[in-house]
């Protein structure tokens, strides 16, 4: 074997289903791909309830071993970063417990399960000193990052419009049984699961949402979370937008598509065509980007230009993202998005529901300090 | 020459500019398209106040006279139909007394200035017995007609959500004025010029809207109108939904879009490919239906399969749809849509402002009788 | 009325079916379109051999007379303009003799049934020396005579690849029969019907064709014409390509599409989406035209942008042109198709034809004097 | 470590680039993507002539060895799978070689760099009773192993057309120099590079190409090989068809796209969009499907329905399919590319070029024995 001098990092994963795959693959594909990576992935150990299962989950990504308790994870001084893929209701105790014994953090999203959770998780982590991510992969989309640079860059002008709409169909199968289904699990339905998504892009995008005005719905029977949400919202900046989530949307697989209209231009994104951008300037033309070019954000560790990226690579690239990040002892932001950005979603989040509930217009107000215990 | 038996009817317009183009090209060309015609049209005069300009309109179109008093038409005996396209500040008071003097009427939208005055145009004109249109040319879009008749045949089951904008981007020129940019003459902005388009065809495809919440804003400078309007829509038979209208979102010229997913499957249209319907089902295909087909709606006017027809032909098939009404002293609704229909769009116009400025959520009431007085 | 001074232009029709609507609605239409028109349509007769249908047509269309026989508006001193919509076996005979009799001429394409006969109608017309276009209506769609300016104007460079197909699909019902379908009425299939079209553009936006190379098939029973052609291209100026013709295309209505690639950059059109051209430079992105801003070739006629115009405009766009052209005694080329350009597009087919049969690359060789006899 | 008793098979690849980087990296994902693998892959080594850059590529993918002759991969007795991804005047020897040292192989297409070479490497690896693949990747594409299944499964009908183009623009930089430009390294250019592709897609879709006719083009100077090709088909059932390949095709970085006409209904797919499939009927309705479904090929290895994959997962497929075959001993045809299927698309690729040349159709004529000595 060729000896290997870089430094190493090693991971401990809470969960190993849908998220846990994504995760996992990008950590081996980072390792050769992102080359030289900056701190190579050891796989310690991964954790889950059912024994039989999270062994073949260690032996099918090459984790060393398997846990059937979370704690073990905490407990393992060989993981220096710990991922949480679990579901909504293990974000909180095991990521804090990971962040207080010295681990970087990475948390998959909707980050708690309401707005005092997901501060809660925040503020302990941010506490602990440890780099911490929220998992907004979608951050990581080339077209999307492409779209942050331009807005950064002035190329829209001032941004008037934001619309969009994270629309799946899966939910509308009434024999379907999911811990997503269910409020003490997951907190909420659509609205954290993908509402929080283009919640954070347009957070990261255009700016402050200051004000939302919603309809949250519960439409299939026995499901103690909402199904879709339509909503307003007001941009502290002074841009207005629609934002819709919704599980039963017939006819879209995963339709995340949003635009921007600024007073020079406007772009607009659909993740089913991701390697895409169209872009718009006021001559009535609209320019279809393929963003697979040199110099387009994470394309130079793939393919030749129109040799088109997938889903999985957004995982590469944030993986990557946060492991510079710590190797370099800063922030993920605002590239990436902290656990700050994970418990400003949930506030907007929590904002939809209360106006959907009140009837009326709710200001979105963000904490910024520690003063607040966790009271549920 | 040969004879010719069939009945004609009068037609009086007042406005001969773009509205007054599109109608007066429609009464034309349904003369020969929808053969034999319901009425012959006769273009017996047109109204406005440059006389050199409305001559020249009288000859370019074939109007036998031209007047620069809109009285004139209505004292013309020889005029049965009178059809306003002139702006908003001219649409009450012709059209009442043309109605009153026994004329049938259609006028262009948005119907009235605000919700009272539309209320107000409607109730005196319906007391008068004749047949009346307000001028919703999109109901008339094949595609759009072909979805009115899914959705009424359940094709797609309950509807859950409506999204849809009306987008348009003339505004963002800062050296532009017009009377639409000005309250006293056009109302409002965006929110009646291609809001009340939107929330007509949600009105005439989903069904009524209950409640509302809403931004509407002026980005502009000068303007005594708003530029755009963002907003949330509550049906009163359970669906939500966003609407959008915006004279600011560059790189658009004219796209008027949505979509409709109910239990069963979902629809979407776009005016800038208005011979197309996407149709989706909960099978991860998306189906677009080319609507120049035998028995599509209104197709049978035209050309051959595959031979696509424009923006204009909504008013051949929305006049015809009118002469047809009159013919048979029938209303013009539900396909098309009446004065009723015009205010009722009005009043979703006006609950959308107050919910702006209110910041709440405004429940839409319709009035359905004549007790107001108009008192502005 | 209002007094008329202008200089009117009387016409004579023979034929009334699918082209005779298309094109009698553009005469009626540019009259006030194309405002103030160049010279006034005068719709003096129609001939068919069907009294009751060509009367009919007559008294829908306008016409002040209906003939039986076709020789009736070649005697007929008030018609100054012959407009030839008859099938293609009566199209030598008429035009000639229109001609001949000091008419001005159009001639639904394709010109003849043969290169023969085609080159005969050209000579004998052009001899007579009155203004002569062949109906390629497609040159006066705004995409494709803006294509055409954009290559004029050297902005993709020298071009080297040229590919097209015309894909229709109604021949696929084998219980249709039609004379489309017989060889001694129509001459040739789908090549002549379809594949002209795509050959005229061919010549128009890229140069003369050289040579090809063929396979021309019948697959459908009982046709004694040609179902389709798939063909090589090699052009005089040095650039190749493709071009395909279809009746059994099945799911095509009417797929008119063709991109050019130059040295600088493509541009492609699809005529199901007939307001958009597609452009392409070097550098990873597409950017789709939408074919309706001031000073895009015919639109100024119409509509403010973004209020898309159809298939049935093309013909006012042609017929304005000869009306211009009658006009000002000039020539209708190189905007618009004469009797050369048809009898051109008809040597081509002829080469295709030879091609498949013989199994060779075929020259094209263009006849340009009377020397030729038609002897059939 | 988890035990792990599967059985593995020692790799060893020749070359370590751009194809190099994609099948390593195919490698290494299916040991845990298709799970269980077939066989675990162990890659032994990677030869290249830069032994800085082998030594790296080795580091880098994981490669235990690397060697900078190409011989030693032939002699390691750990090695039981040759992956040939060097240029294409190393095909031959090496691959020869490597099979008749015992080891299974698989070849980057063009096969050879001709007809003849194409044949010799196919005859000598077959007699040596080794499973072999050529890498026509796109066969892979679970769109187009899709388009596959439907036509076998009869939903098109008898096929008609067939029409595809593989565009691509490097080529138009003048600066460029590779080897891909010279054709005593290349054999050919885009006809071999790019063609190849297209003439295998049509072979394995439609079926036997019988005869070609072609224009083929060297534009750029200072270059031994073409640069594009348009062509005609005929296939031995009576299909006709056209396929292009450029590397000048401004505007397209990798644009392979075909369309399949059959009796009953059509296909459409383009690689830029590889996760979508374009199904149409003849009603005039055109369906998308987005082929991430359960059930769709290849697909549930990966996401749930709408979480689209890459370029990329294509050489996971193959691979995959080509491990599978060795581990059940089996041929990798019909659903992969056997070497003898590669020399067929050599045969055609010649044959296009003959026509060129000679101005007149060629059938194409596959030899089928080991007959033919190689005698360049």
């Amino acid at each position: 074997m060729i000896p290997d001098e870089r430094a190493d990092i090693g991971i401990g994963m809470l969960g190993y289903a849908f998220m846990g795959k994504a995760h996992a693959n990008a950590f081996r594909k980072l390792a050769y791909i992102a080359w030289p990576p900056p701190l190579e992935p050891h796989l310690v150990a991964v954790a889950g309830r059912d024994e039989r299962r999270v062994t073949e989950a260690a032996e099918r990504y090459g984790f060393e071993r398997a846990f059937t308790r979370w704690e073990e994870l905490v407990d393992s001084s060989e993981i220096e970063l710990f991922d949480n893929v679990g579901p909504n209701n293990l974000h909180a105790a095991p990521t804090i417990a990971a962040a207080e014994a010295g681990k970087h953090v990475i948390c998959e999203k909707p980050l708690g399960r309401d707005a005092d959770e997901s501060f809660e998780i925040w503020q302990r982590v941010a506490a602990a000193g440890v780099t911490h991510m929220c998992a907004f992969n979608y951050r990581f989309v080339p077209a999307i990052a492409l779209t942050r640079q331009m807005i950064a860059g002035g190329e829209i002008g001032a941004v008037r419009h934001f619309r969009a709409v994270y629309l799946q169909d899966w939910g509308a199968d009434p024999n379907l049984d999911t811990w997503r289904f269910r409020a003490d699990e997951a907190g909420s339905g659509a609205l954290g699961d993908l509402g929080s998504h283009v919640i954070d892009l347009a957070h990261a995008l255009v700016g402050e949402i200051g004000a939302v005005s919603a309809a949250v719905r519960a439409f299939m029977p026995g499901r103690s979370v909402d199904d879709a949400v339509s909503a307003t919202l007001e941009f502290t900046n002074g841009a207005i937008g629609t934002v819709e989530a919704s599980r039963l949307a017939v006819g879209h697989r995963n339709a995340l598509r949003f635009e921007i209209n600024g007073a020079d231009g406007s772009v607009a994104f659909d993740l089913e065509r991701l390697n895409e951008l169209t872009v718009s300037r006021g001559d009535g033309r609209t320019t279809t980007i393929l963003v697979t070019e040199p110099g387009h954000p994470y394309v130079d560790l793939w393919w030749p230009p129109g040799h088109v990226i997938g889903w999985e690579h957004t995982f590469v690239h944030e993986l990557d993202h946060l492991l510079r990040s710590i190797a370099s002892s800063t922030s993920v932001g605002p590239i990436g998005a902290t656990l700050e950005d994970g418990y400003r979603a949930a506030e907007v989040c929590e904002a939809l529901a209360k106006s959907s509930k009140r009837g009326r217009r709710e200001a979105v107000v963000y904490r910024t300090d520690a003063a607040l215990t966790h009271a549920r």
